[in-house]
């Protein structure tokens, strides 16, 4: 990058690594999968296509995860992403409800299937469900994601109880992208439930599995189930099965793998919450993901002097729709999230 | 299946296997793929998300294999089917020309990317240029497929040639499906070539990997390859790292690996063609792939008759646009090709 018009997308930080460079950019975990993800792969056996709609064993085991699903509820998917992009294409076109700032790849597929993308601006991290209420009318879908990339914020339960009547009663979809529910830090997750609800999840954060590109989706609705294969059976067909035996021997693992990692997570977020309101800056505390937005002034001129002058990368949070702030992912180890933290220090000094 | 208004599509026939049934169905290969595809893959190096594009190391070894491409030309996809996918939904929305008979997901996906499918009727199984040339004038682009499923007939240089100059005087993309160009029997693969050609290939047939789902698409069209890199970004992102490495590491076999496979499968041409021909039935000699799709009587009654009384699975012409035949794919044992020729014999005796 030679010039600060070039800041597009996270993209333009792909492959920039090492040379003392501290990476508050991308979302995928550092910590090891457990060793039970990757004990025992024998790929022979993975050669010939298998279901469409994945591996018996694999949605066996989701099933036993999520109360009141059968395996014949799941679709496993190439990520989460391809989960999302299969269930707008297999929906009725027309607008979809969305909490801003946003995962930055929402408002694309939702355009890339034909859907409509309106927002409803989040209050304090989380939904307002006054303006939720009155934008979701007219809409076929609502796409949550609770704790949200980027803003770190797990919604109450109260909210996603109201979220889950006001679309039931509205007759229209709740797709609800939970890839971080094991990553919540101050409560247990409340799962919305009923026959319009999808879920989406993956494989990527829990198990730090992110290049393998194992997801999936579950719904009650036996109709979108079908039309999501139906899909996918042109598309792209099984979901590679290497992966997906990685996934079957990951959930084996003893559940301490995950609370372990949980461990991890809070302390890097209380150093990284700290570090940055000492600063100066006003942000919202994660509850969950391990991602913050902090308000900063002149957040193109920010990121692009981190970048260029204190060897930092933070992403621009217009790409998540946040025009007044940065994001920082903290999926780094505490040496470096303070080291980090004294750059991004000597950055606000200095301008 | 109880009833002969369930043979809807091939996945009736999924899971349907051992207790004595011979099967032509399913069209993956049954041979083993290189020792190199297996050995030295080495899974914990593949966790991280990779390049949306697909692996360096990967794209360079395809460079090498192509003339006049370079690893920017490739995009690394979930099997030939996501490569297809990708290319449709990038393009403006329009016809595409297709000839007929054609593999059974090609309108599916033209459907599903928002494009339009016309048909050009093939003529003894290859392309009729004056019908293509007639039909393609105001398409945005043609998809072609030689050597063909389900057909197995290669396209005639000079045909090749003439759809070349025809697609790029009129400025459309012709989109070449190759997965089957290292299974030619009769002469050497002519590829088209052009920045007006977009060539699809796969691992799964050439390496027999299709489980492990991973294809790409070529272009020296960078603005097609951008946009395809733009919308995989979103809807799927890297396609799983251990595929791609099984695939780098596929491509180190021996050129006698690819030969040899041939071999086998020539012989298993010659005895199918031949059988059927002896049992009186009208066919198209294959020169490429692995089908056969002859004519027979009442194939509807014929496809459910051979399955419930003689254990044998062959699928319904009509899912691939041929109504009046059936196809039959030759991707097993020869002992297991006589036995089944012989069920079908007395079929046609007894029917």
């Amino acid at each position: 990058m030679n010039n600060i018009s070039e800041l597009k997308s996270p993209a333009v930080f792909i492959g920039k690594q090492g040379n003392g460079i501290i990476s508050f950019g991308s979302g995928q975990p550092d910590l090891p999968p457990p060793k039970e993800a990757i004990e025992g792969i024998n790929i022979r056996s993975d050669l010939r296509y298998g279901l469409i709609q994945g591996e018996p064993k694999l949605r066996d085991s989701l099933s036993k995860e999520y109360p009141a699903s059968a395996a014949e509820n799941f679709v496993i998917t190439n990520g989460a992403s391809e989960a999302l992009d299969l269930i707008f294409r297999a929906m009725d076109k027309g607008k979809v409800l969305l909490p801003k700032p946003y995962y930055y790849s929402y408002p694309e597929i939702l355009k890339f299937s034909g859907m409509e993308p309106v927002y409803t601006e989040l209050n304090k991290g989380r939904i307002d469900i006054d303006d939720f209420t009155e934008k979701v009318q007219d809409c076929k879908a609502a796409l949550i994601n609770s704790p949200s990339n980027p803003t770190g914020r797990v919604e109450s339960i109260k909210t996603l109880k109201e979220i889950e009547k006001i679309t039931k009663d509205l007759g229209i979809y709740v797709v609800s992208d939970e890839v971080y529910k094991d990553l919540i830090y101050e409560r247990e997750n409340y799962m919305i439930q009923g026959s319009h609800v999808i879920t989406i999840n993956s494989f990527s954060k829990t198990y730090a599995m992110c290049g393998v590109r194992v997801g999936y989706l579950w719904s009650n609705d036996m109709d979108i189930v079908n039309k999501v294969i139906e899909i996918k059976t042109h598309t792209s067909m099984n979901t590679n099965l290497v992966g997906q035996d990685m996934a079957i021997n990951a959930m084996k693992a003893p559940k301490t793998y995950i609370e372990k990692q949980l461990e991890i997570w809070k302390q890097r977020r209380d150093i990284i919450y700290e570090g940055l309101i000492n600063l100066g800056l006003d942000l919202w505390k994660p509850e969950g993901a391990f991602y913050v937005l902090p308000k900063v002034k002149n957040p193109r001129d920010t990121v692009w002097n981190l970048y260029k002058k204190y060897n930092v990368i933070t992403y621009l949070g217009n790409w998540f729709g946040a025009p007044d702030r940065i994001r920082l992912s903290y999926a780094l180890d505490i040496k470096e999230i303070e080291e980090g933290l004294k750059r991004i220090g000597r950055y606000l000094e200095e301008n």
